[in-house]
């Protein structure tokens, strides 16, 4: 099945450019997903989006399930419908928000902030895991099947297998314990998928192992065998961006060469190209958009790691956009010194117009990979984005 | 000045439809003028404010005084360039917010919390308002050469002169002696903007009085004597509808014909039906685009005073837009039950969606209105609004 569900139609070194064929559409690769989390990319209409040169959004299994409930989806005609957007969907399988409440973010890991949470999970089991609503604090249960069935409820082109996500801080033991559960959650998802699941949807399986390079060799290996559509490489990817790297090697080596790869949770600019490089189709992240409801605008230049930050005061008074030649209409129609002022004050145009400034960028970035690609040009296009020029 | 400024085209009894011939383009009256008060109108870009069909916006002249500071606007080129609205602006004189700090503002009168709020005006003389800056607690001063001063940086193609809004608790004495001062401080307006104010910019007075019938006469009278481009009515306009609708009527009576007349923060759809068949011209509130962001639609509902509110359970579930053939983004892309689950959530998007939803009624509403006089059918528009059919 895999053959006909994603074409690779150049390659250059170990990167690929291609096209997944989906039940909603195509989503021509190197892709970046933006998160459509609660059933809308924050602050932008659906429409916008695909303007914008996006052919597939992420929708958030987890927080789907607790409100508005993947029945209400379901009635609604499913998420397509739902939402609004019509091209394709990918789900994530929920593991990494319910491990989130038990185990910490990893927003938090990085703060060090771990421990002040108080975990919201009651039990982690062979069968799944329960846990309390972050909504109304009732007791709700979720394992691989459920994940499936909230899945096949909101009729997403590309559901995701039910894992646990670990942190980084898990010992190998626990690593090891919770990759093999993992996989076993693997197994009763395809089974239920088999089954129950949607006539068109694909299953992604996802590769864990945190920074261990056997585990994540055994895990690729696994995942590689089981009959799934693609592959997703997720969990603890390492504290560094040198780990993360490694990371991403040790899981790509065991992975046949004809399925899709998704790289959860990545979108910085230099991880993107070299994830892209290593072989990697699809990224999700909800940097740009986060980002640009924070006030910071993605830019071309490296040495501040492609951020501009609207809300200082060193583009007070500036009349420039934040990039020349910059077809989003932030740039198009508005000032660094009309922005600052919007970003400074939350507004939510500001928030808008920075969000609709960074999908534009990241859209114009996974062109231009595609683009390298074809032409078997990825190095150079590698090192003049790596240079400061705009992507 | 007048005749130049405001062309009546058409009158259907005391309603009148006409053209403001402004410095940044016309404006076909009777007109809303959404709130842009900080710079742009919450959660829409400017472009699209004017495809929604509106042809001026309020900015709020004691905000940008405040944040980001009237020379800050000026040196981005004066508000329609910094904000990137090309039209027409009105901004309000500073009045309504200055005092609001003391007085409590008229939202928290309603809902009898005067007194909890503690002011922030450290005096009011005759030479203007002292008081402390919500932004980082400097004492700052406004006074009618100030408002004058920060309005005629803006650049703005109406400037409003400065007043004292007195709120309705206030007795008569003291909204008499106040109402003194405002017609002292519309002279020093008119004069400081004969020797300083923009070309082609124009300025209106504000009839104040309270709910007093011969204080709205005196000051009427006042106002329609002042060399002044154009009238507007503000102050305290009573507690209920019925009462509010008394004062305008006061208001309007010693009002020249010739001249262009603005109703200060009143938005209703009834409350429009009337004051236009009175002869206003022009309105602006923050209610379309506030219900908005907190969730209700405006539709054709008299009985629910034309708000359906989307976060209660009545629409949940159902697949029917807001109001069928609106031609708003919100109804032409989603249903009723998306639109619940955004606003329980009180996700950008939907704000956004409502916002724009709002905004598309009150553009509706003033056109059906503006070709009702000219056909000099206001009466059954009127009714057919009143009956509960869409604008």
């Amino acid at each position: 099945m895999a053959a006909r569900l994603f074409e690779i139609g150049a390659r250059d070194g170990t990167a690929r450019a291609g096209v997944l064929r989906l039940a909603h559409g195509d989503v021509r690769t190197p892709a970046f997903v933006p998160l459509a989390s609660n059933a809308s990319v924050r602050g932008l209409a659906a429409a916008e989006v695909a303007e914008l040169g996006f052919e597939m959004v992420l929708g958030n299994t987890f927080h789907l399930f607790i409100e508005p409930g993947h029945a209400y989806v379901a009635e609604m005609g499913g998420l397509h419908e739902f939402m609004g957007w019509p091209r394709p969907i990918i789900t994530d399988s929920g593991g990494f928000q319910v491990f989130s409440m038990g185990h910490g973010s990893v927003a938090e890991e990085i703060k060090r902030r771990r421990g002040e949470t108080k975990s919201r999970i009651l039990s982690i089991e062979e069968e799944g895991v329960e846990f309390r609503s972050y909504s109304d604090g009732s007791k709700r249960f979720m394992g691989p099947e459920t994940s499936m069935e909230v899945q096949a409820a909101l009729r997403s082109d590309i559901a995701l297998a039910f894992d646990e996500c670990t942190p980084f801080h898990a010992n190998r033991d626990y690593t090891q314990r919770s990759m093999e559960r993992t996989h076993r959650w693997l197994d009763r998802c395809t089974s239920w998928h088999a089954e129950h699941g949607p006539e068109g949807q694909a299953v992604f399986g996802i590769v864990q192992g945190g920074v261990h390079e056997d585990l994540r060799a055994e895990s690729s290996g696994y995942v590689a065998q089981a009959p799934v559509d693609g592959v997703a490489i997720g969990g603890s990817l390492g504290q560094e961006k040198e780990q993360m790297r490694e990371v991403v090697g040790f899981s790509l080596r065991g992975l046949p060469a004809d399925r899709p790869r998704h790289l959860l949770g990545i979108g910085d600019v230099d991880d993107i190209l070299h994830a892209v490089s290593a072989g990697i189709d699809l990224f999700d992240c909800a940097t740009p958009t986060r980002l640009g409801r924070h006030g910071t605008a993605l830019v071309a230049d490296p040495e501040r790691r492609w951020r501009l930050d609207l809300t200082k005061g060193d583009v007070r008074g500036s009349r420039a956009p934040i990039a020349e030649g910059c077809p989003c209409p932030a740039c198009r129609e508005h000032t660094c010194g009309y922005l600052h002022y919007l970003a400074r004050r939350r507004e939510l145009t500001g928030a808008r117009l920075l969000s609709l400034h960074n999908l534009t960028f990241m859209a114009s970035l996974m062109r231009g990979l595609r683009e390298a690609i074809a032409e078997g040009a990825l190095g150079a296009y590698r090192e003049r984005v790596m240079r400061g020029e705009a992507p």
